[in-house]
């Protein structure tokens, strides 16, 4: 981000008094704010980080005759109260990872990340030119809202540990967050399963409510702090192999505004995508060197802790098959991934593969 | 793209003649036109796609005040003419990959691809967060331009031969293909290399003017046609591991537009990015079954041949050295290339060598 959208942004988040005091005159000039609550505390890394460059892109580009005040967890409603909010149209839009609300529709996940599903890339493959969006959107419209996708937190760590993940018994009995269906999964190898909100994590951590959690990766755990608390972390993790974030506004919100804003939040969400995700893969390798300074282990779980997760996760899946919308998901999202995958193999995968080989020869 | 938005573009380039008598009222009420022209024939997939995202984009964001008219190779300028017709204020913006024009600035490379470099998404954790754009508008001060990436074509096929490539030494003497640097390490194997625009390419490989050639990827490569003259095609390629496109816009014009005109520009560009990456790889897995289906024998090369890929390129780089700021954008380049495979390996690589593995048990 340049100084003067540095400057623009934080004109926008420091001063509610003014925004409210002009409140009437800018609608006048044909000005609208929207309000957004999210799942996020602020200066959370990568998330809010994600709806912080959403709401600054479509306040530039459409000349601030949009703009979007956001309100952080607790400030209107909580952080999983979000995605009602909107649907009921408390407030206009929320930001969060919609898995948090597989209690409204278990096709939520897949909009999020699934155990054993696509990497970022491969999502936005999907959603994107495979159908993806429009059977987000089809979701949107049970609950009166329409769906992007804003942001990507990349591969997400298998999470912080007290101690070592030898067998997939080692679960068994273990106090963990994790949300979404990686937390079922988790639940059918024994674990008590939790979901907590981010901003409560740290303190559910140190005080021993949780034995261990999962959050994003480097560059936002480290932020977070579980690194004072936890010294175990595994690297790479089954459950949210590249997590959308979503931006929705309520439908009626929606249909309000001009086409040429309705686009700048199509793209300002694609866009938030590309920079966010870039951002988080920047930064993790650095961030986990410094984890690594701080006295953290880095591991991988063992091949038969992987097939447990295996074994597990297409438990859960096959169970929210009743749901026609749910299996329509699933079987469109499958489908996208293994035609994209095989290709990344012979192309992307197979490349990098040589060019660590050679690199490190020289 | 939704059926609006196409309608939308094909008025835009169906129209010129209307679009002309019109000029004169539209900049009376703020509107303003902007010839682009490009490397692309029209209709090219991944490359003119790219250019017709960015362009629809700008018009449906700007609510229709700031439109571009798109101009194919020999339209106003040839495709490799549309750096110096920018430059020179000709044109007003240019869609191409910068490497045709190194040339111009050996340092353009980076901008699209070079030997043993970052894949799409390591390409824009640099540009966009470690230093990449800032250095890409260092060039672009030198010829008054203002640069942005608008597409990625994904990771380039190692390419289409009539024969197989066994060692190193079958590239000696073959009439070959491939621009930027990567044409210049084939030089070193003893290969006669051409760089010719899209458009020629196939009269070129049917004419036997060409032995063999790669493109971009089978996505675009099916569309161009390639598998009808040559039926070997190598799928990982050493030369442009995620290929940058440029929209480079004259410095004068991008100062005489308004601030979110300028950011409409921006972030039109990462979307464009975004969405047009996402598009090939959705598209090329089915695009490489189609060729196979057309009699087209799919190979890697084998590791020696790597090996020597890899000597060559490091001459090739070593070579431009002498230039300062080819020097820092190569230093930059490498720094955070290194920074973000390592976490890549353990997160993204890690994690979908074992969901292929597990997977394919069930």
């Amino acid at each position: 981000m340049d100084r003067r959208s540095f400057l623009k942004t934080s004109a926008i988040g420091g001063t509610a008094a003014a925004a409210t005091t002009l409140a009437a005159p800018l609608y006048a000039q044909g000005k609208r704010t929207l309000t957004m609550v999210t799942s996020w505390p602020r200066g959370f890394a990568v998330l809010d980080d994600a709806a912080t460059y959403f709401n600054t892109m479509v306040d530039e580009m459409s000349d601030g005759t949009l703009t979007i005040e956001k309100k952080a967890p607790g400030e209107l409603v909580g952080a999983f109260e979000v995605f009602d909010a909107v649907s009921s149209g408390q407030a206009d839009i929320y930001h969060a990872a919609d898995y948090y609300f597989i209690g409204q529709h278990p096709g939520l996940a897949y909009f999020t990340a699934v155990p054993f599903g696509g990497t970022a890339q491969e999502l936005t493959n999907w959603y994107l030119h495979g159908g993806g969006h429009e059977l987000h959107n089809q979701i949107g419209e049970i609950f009166n809202m329409k769906m992007f996708l804003a942001g990507n937190s990349g591969s997400q760590s298998g999470g912080w540990f007290r101690k070592e993940i030898n067998s997939a018994a080692d679960f068994n009995g273990l106090k963990f967050r994790m949300p979404g269906l990686g937390g079922k999964v988790l639940g059918k190898l024994g674990a008590s399963v939790q979901n907590i909100p981010g901003g409560e994590l740290y303190q559910a951590l140190s005080s021993g409510a949780l034995d261990g959690l999962e959050w994003v990766g480097p560059f936002a755990d480290e932020r977070a702090g579980f690194q004072e608390v936890a010294k175990i972390y595994y690297t790479a993790g089954f459950h949210e192999p590249g997590s959308g974030l979503t931006a929705s506004v309520n439908l009626d919100v929606f249909n309000e505004l001009t086409p040429a804003q309705q686009k700048i939040i199509e793209y300002s969400a694609m866009a938030t995508t590309h920079t966010g995700l870039a951002e988080t893969l920047a930064n993790n390798g650095a961030a986990l060197a410094r984890l690594q300074q701080q006295g953290v282990k880095t591991m991988q779980f063992p091949d038969d802790v992987w097939d447990a997760f295996g074994a597990a996760s297409k438990e859960v899946m096959d169970e929210n098959m009743d749901d026609t919308l749910f299996a329509d998901i699933r079987n469109s999202f499958e489908e996208s991934l293994r035609s994209s995958a095989e290709w990344l193999q012979k192309s992307d995968a197979f490349y990098v593969e040589q060019r660590q080989r050679v690199l490190n020869q020289g």
